[in-house]
């Protein structure tokens, strides 16, 4: 298997007749996912996702991949292919369009409509072409067929892309239930044709290569449900992920046969699910969804709420439930079923939410306690027979972190694509096509470009290793104003804290410090602001050091009137 | 089921011939655990642990116990009793004998020698009593019982305690491994003896109380851990708790059985097990075990590093070579095992660790892959067995957050606990045992205390607020100097900001509306250093938020001159 040096440098040109795959996002990470496809000079992009911040990454709203290596080639981009409508998957779109709007958008009719929702918000209309399983497009030199795929989200396609240089096919977002709730399955037979076919070049979702097994199919979730919905004699709350269709269709059913009403809250859960339902995606019976207001006037057993928060998100509304902040207050007997999964990192916002509706009263359904959740992507089991069928000539890993791609690549392996021919890649690495074989062939720029407020791009990894510094240690500033003909103290020093847990008042054991450190200045001649700030800086952060055992950021301000 | 009014106010004394418990920690949180127990006017105390803080809790190192509601009672604390030697047990111990040295501690063989190496950082050599599995003592009013329960420590203690309130026992942490490693049974036959005689009140572990079933043998990771060693062709490095000396010793076995040399690396690993083999509680055939520098004259293939850092720890050996920032270079082909829990909280540090390994050419072995760790706490399964025997008169659920005391409550409730008896309490409310009878009385402080370098509750909830909105967005200061007679600036405003992501030249967008307000002020005769920083305050915060959609901290300071 061939990994990425560390130390590789920018790539050559194409070779002539080759084909580019350059992943700008998810090769590294779950997130932000998007490929670049180059072939004879021209671009297609498979997806433009965002990723969310962790705790690493204090205070930043979304990650986006880094397009500096597109830039100035954005006249050659033929096309977006977009593989479904998850926000790691989409959610980079507008920024990319912002840079030109005119960028086709290319996807099945709910991606293109959840797209075009979040679209308007930045005010673009895009330029869409709708496209369905079985459908064949050429967009420049790229011969695209699209093939229906199974995921935690409808409409969900992989891309077939031919050109002189072979197939490459993308998987999108994967797994194989044998049973979904829409009868539209991963489309094997498909698979086998283009297997028969040849693919040259395999990208595949490693997401749950780790995972042993099969993920069961999302129906079975309906009999733990009903389960629930049968004990329960009061109202029902249910958080989910605001795209997960089947999930809340089953719900929906749910609420059908026990005689409840179901209110929908929050903002992007009221959207998709207006989007759902107007496209014929989620199936509703007449009279079933009422406004929540109008909850109210209803018995509590007749009571569903399908809300948003099921990760612990603090403003939404499960969290301000718990936190007792929402006009919907739980009370002893309430039910809340968590039917999602525990994204990795969101645990300590998870449990805090659980615990503080369980201090409420609540009895708290979620997927530690009963099976209301099943993956979205193929666990390593359903990667073995995807394989089998597909039989690439060459395999890249694609969507997961170091651990899921080699994970991934081990499947490979061992169902008989040879390990020469499998590329461990990460961000920004290029692997070109090249008369039939996968080669590594250099690197761009792939780090992160950080959502914070308006900006995009402004925040710094230095700004973000200051705020690491500020929010565990805090910050102590010092101002001094000094006369520079003379170097004497006019005002101050004046020390002030924030976050440091030492008491303004204490600090007054340092100004004398700080002026006998001054006073030796000056007598050696030293008057300069700058200097006297390095000065201020040591001598303040030796005496919090020493006295504290803590390391503040010190902020010395020495102006000179 | 009794749970606590939120608006509790202080309680009463305690009624004559009652027995008051009150838990300082440990419930609605996993750690810090520690309990008081009051009886005519005399207090016992069983455990007094630490808790590691969250993301929320930036900067702090360790989270103790509020001591405040026995502080100026010191002089009544007969002992205290140490259920084992975990830290979440016994890490506040220096803290409460910097308050009074010569409060005698209580506890076994390993517990002892475990505080005692503790505390000889902190300088305190404390009076100690060690005790054993069926021993009884007389500490003032508590007839105290002890009965030896398995955990994932050697040498853990149940405590039952007689008063002439009737009996309480306090399970301390438990699991019921009926093959252990030590054959040192949970003894079911002390408990079961205990509850003919009547156990009035039952503290007992909820740690795993909403885990269905029971948790494996130990022992059972020994058949995992020798197919691993037997696969492995270069070094095996394995992480793991520094306590766990039952998960040590197969690892010991292992490598001796496979003709591999050990070091141990990290300075609590080689401070316990030292210990660990000194008393006996590790065995190790002579020559097994080497120096870590002794390992590189050994070839690959015979070597074993037992190292620190199972929970992603930045600072730790495991993590330092995931970055290749220690002696030990991580190579292809090397394994690592990850023989530890994933504590909830640290999974992204984790996994952070798991992919640099995997980068680097590891082979890695964790919990997500092998059965190479079991808890150390009951099961539903097994609290089910526990109370059946124990049949106690009033419950209380210990150790654990809200969910874990719940679903403990109702384990309790299946088995005949009539739920009038059952108590649902939380951190500072105190429960007293009348008549035979548990019942909330009030509630006392307890809330967290933080350990930030050398001092200890200095760090309020203030300063966290402000850590945290400074660890979110930066700080801007802005300096001024007037001349309060006529409110003219003299110097500034210098602006400087940390961690905003705003570019400081920026700013100057800002100074001129900075001289507008001022000048608007003067007007008025505005000129108080207190108001116009109020005003500086304002007029930057409102600038940064309308231009960048950000808040950072503004840090305004006006001087007069």
């Amino acid at each position: 298997m061939s990994h990425p040096h560390p130390e590789l440098g920018a790539p050559p040109s194409v070779p002539d007749g080759g084909l580019r795959v350059t992943p700008l996002g998810g090769l590294g990470e779950i997130g932000r996912n998007m490929t670049v496809f180059e072939y004879n000079g021209r671009l297609l992009i498979v997806d433009c996702g965002v990723l969310f911040p962790e705790e690493e990454q204090p205070g930043i709203d979304l990650i986006l991949p880094d397009f500096s290596s597109i830039r100035d080639r954005l006249d050659d981009i033929e096309a977006i292919v977009l593989t479904h409508g998850h926000e790691d998957h989409i959610g980079g779109v507008p920024y990319l369009l912002r840079e030109k709007k005119d960028i086709p958008l290319v996807g099945s009719k709910l991606t293109l409509a959840l797209i075009e929702a979040k679209l308007q918000e930045h005010r673009i209309r895009p330029y869409t072409l709708e496209v369905r399983e079985g459908q064949r497009e050429q967009f420049g030199p790229f011969d695209c067929e699209f093939v229906s795929v199974n995921h935690s989200i409808p409409d969900a396609l992989a891309v077939a892309i031919r050109t002189g240089a072979g197939m490459a096919v993308h998987t999108g977002d994967f797994k194989m239930d044998q049973l979904p709730l829409d009868g539209r399955l991963t489309d094997l037979r498909a698979f086998a044709r283009l297997g028969e076919e040849g693919i040259d070049l395999l990208l595949s979702d490693s997401t749950n290569a780790e995972v042993p097994g099969f993920v069961a199919p999302e129906r079975e979730i309906s009999g733990v449900l009903r389960q629930v919905f049968a004990a329960a004699d009061k109202r029902i709350i249910v958080a989910s992920f605001a795209s997960h269709v089947h999930r809340i269709q089953q719900i929906v059913d749910a609420a059908y046969e026990n005689g409840r009403r179901i209110a929908f809250v929050g903002r992007s859960m009221v959207r998709n699910m207006g989007i759902a339902r107007e496209l014929g995606y989620l199936k509703v019976p007449p009279g079933l969804v009422v406004d929540v207001k109008a909850l109210a006037d209803l018995p509590d057993e007749q009571v569903v709420l399908v809300c948003t928060g099921s990760q612990g998100e603090p403003m939404a509304a499960l969290s301000r439930m718990a936190n007792r902040d929402h006009q919907i207050r739980i009370t002893p007997g309430d039910t809340v079923i968590l039917a999602s999964s525990l994204i990795p990192g969101n645990e300590n916002a998870v449990y805090r939410v659980i615990n503080g509706l369980t201090r409420w009263g609540a009895h708290v359904v979620h997927k530690g306690n009963a099976k209301v959740h099943v993956s979205g992507h193929a666990s390593a089991g359903e990667l073995l027979y995807f394989y089998n069928i597909c039989r690439p000539k060459n395999l890249m890993p694609v969507h997961g972190e170091w651990r899921h791609l080699r994970a991934n690549a081990e499947l490979g392996a061992k169902t008989g694509v040879p390990p020469e021919n499998i590329v461990i890649a990460e961000d920004g690495v290029t692997v070109d096509l090249v008369d039939g074989r996968a080669r590594i062939s250099g690197k761009v720029r792939a780090g992160y470009v950080y959502v914070d407020g308006l900006s995009v791009g402004d925040v710094t990894e230095a700004n973000l290793k200051d705020r690491r510094i500020l929010g565990d240690e805090g910050i102590v500033s010092v101002f001094v104003v000094v006369d520079s003909s003379t170097g004497k103290v006019v005002n101050g020093p004046t020390v002030h804290s924030r976050g440091s847990g030492i008491d303004e008042a204490d600090f007054a054991a340092v100004v004398p410090k700080i002026e006998e450190a001054f006073a030796r200045s000056a007598q050696d001649g030293v008057v300069d602001p700058h200097q006297l700030q390095q000065l201020v800086r040591r001598t303040v952060g030796k005496w919090v050091s020493d006295t504290y055992r803590r390391r503040p950021m010190i902020m010395p301000v020495v102006v000179d009137v």
